[in-house]
């Protein structure tokens, strides 16, 4: 099942059900009052859902209409938990390189991850409003997924069961102010503005068991800016499962329904030949290997995609493509 | 006017309105769906909470019940968005030096803050279930602001029209993991377990001028452990106001309705005669003055009460009231 949320002008949006192919889409507002609501709700409405999705994908049904990207909330416009791993280990160990950063104790034993708000998500295609571009503009491509409840102390062994839908993110960063936020020891406050999702997000057996394996996502993700390639870093290639990221989440804690993990910056070993998923990324390696960074951040007007396809070159969860833009004044 | 939420088995529960003394309460779900949904409309809604608030005081109502804080949620049993600071400079200056940590930079003019999880409030006289001893588990005794939409960019001058209640706040926290937590950088994760709330969330009017000035709730925090006072230290003394705490976090985002920002634990710099309003301080101190912490952090079955009285000696908050206990294994 592919799932979306259609711009409504109201918080939650209409849940929508969205062809494979992405090209139809059917209301599935008599089923659920939002894909939160969905998510909390999933044993009840899975059934209904899809039923509703066979038929749109077999191409029987009276009500469906184009799926326009455009019209598109985030598919959880907001939600009640956001956290964001750093599952790549290769793209720590190049920041903390390039930062002068003390690794963080345990790195490879204990994911690295912050918490971050999931009250203002952005559109696939939404402009990103930035107060600076002195901030330091960044994209960051993730994989998400998004959880049913999950009860404090969940192993890892026990967490794939709570995993509702996998979706693509844009971590947006503002390097500058991630270096100010890093060393209160406190998180990414001021340097994590609102986070964009794909167009939709899908049941994990939409990808098939080569294209969702091992708690990872096993596709490449590609990120471009302003039109030019950028990356396409493997998604599979996380140093944690999303299983393991969930049961470190849980261990204090209850995760509620809806609560979503990305995986932080995709990224791998050799990211000289297969790009980024993040300026700062590329900036390292031009330190590491010119001496100075040579590219820089994002400016106003600037665009990014960032999209993933299957092994048949389809698009799995629609295109992120938006751009940057000077926030109003209030 | 103060505001509650009764248990209802539902997610908002009931919104209801309480009498000053906090002796008495009536429903206020004809109002609103919840305190979230007051929130939101809030310009729409006030009026008629304040008239049905008047009544209440006045004792003009039929439909009105006595109050009982063990049916309490929090008043917001679930937000959006929950951000915490430590604008008490003293709390800080201490923790760092007595944990070795490198302060801040900009400490006295940037206020820290981290981003918590506000998915999963407890209740004021809820059990804190938490899944072990080892953890260091703490009691943070704290003030916090309810805010309305704060758009991005607003500044501190402009922020305090968007404060709409104030309550007390117990954030949790589990030292052993806060160390670890600290040092990835990324913020309080597994060590901040859910945060629980006073009983009654309450407008700034309900202070007076001598209550609520300067952005700061001007009156002591009384902290007591197994009945025990533990410490009375004064909230007026925060290093940073309200107002700042907003225009911080809404530098580089928008802060939806129903945002909480916290002031971090409440802590003067005469805490060796006042006492502190958690362990890891009065801990702090043992270190400095004798060489080493006396003190243990809580066990199962310990309790903490949390309240704040107003000059003629009546609880403006109600009091939290809360039990440690084992989690139950998921």
């Amino acid at each position: 099942m592919k799932l979306a949320t259609l711009k409504t002008g109201t918080t939650h949006g209409r849940l929508i059900l969205v062809s494979r192919d992405l090209a139809r889409a059917v209301s599935a507002g008599d089923i659920a009052a939002g894909l939160l609501d969905a998510i909390e709700r999933w044993d009840e409405v899975h059934a209904a859902l899809l039923q509703l999705s066979d038929r749109l994908n077999a191409g029987r049904l009276a009500g469906d209409f184009p799926l326009d990207p455009r019209a598109l909330h985030a598919p959880l416009p907001r939600t009640w938990q956001w956290l964001d791993a750093s599952a790549f280990h290769c793209h720590g160990d190049l920041l903390e390189k390039v930062f002068g950063l003390e690794p963080p104790p345990e790195k490879r034993t204990v994911p690295l991850m912050y918490q971050g708000a999931g009250d203002d998500f952005l559109g696939p295609t939404d402009d990103m409003p930035l107060p600076s571009e002195s901030d330091g503009i960044d994209f960051e491509g993730e994989v998400a997924v998004i959880t049913g409840r999950v009860p404090m102390g969940t192993t890892a062994a026990d967490a794939g069961q709570h995993i509702r839908l996998l979706m693509l993110a844009n971590d947006c960063s503002l390097r500058v102010l991630a270096g100010k936020d890093l060393k209160t020891g406190f998180g990414f406050m001021q340097s994590k503005p609102a986070t964009s999702f794909s167009p939709v997000a899908v049941t994990p057996d939409e990808l098939g068991t080569e294209g969702w394996a091992d708690g990872r996502v096993q596709h490449e993700l590609r990120i471009s800016w302003n039109e030019h390639p950028f990356g396409h870093p493997h998604a599979g290639r996380m140093g944690f499962s999303f299983q393991e990221l969930i049961a470190h989440a849980a261990r204090t804690r209850n995760l509620s329904a809806g609560t979503i993990i990305g995986s932080g910056t995709v990224s791998n070993e050799d990211y000289r030949e297969v790009g980024s998923a993040c300026i700062a990324e590329r900036r390292g390696i031009e330190l590491l290997d010119q001496g100075a960074p040579k590219t820089r951040y994002m400016h106003f007007g600037d665009r990014v995609r960032i999209e993933m396809l299957d092994r048949g070159g389809r698009s799995i969860f629609g295109a992120i493509e938006q751009r940057v833009v000077q926030a109003p004044r209030p």
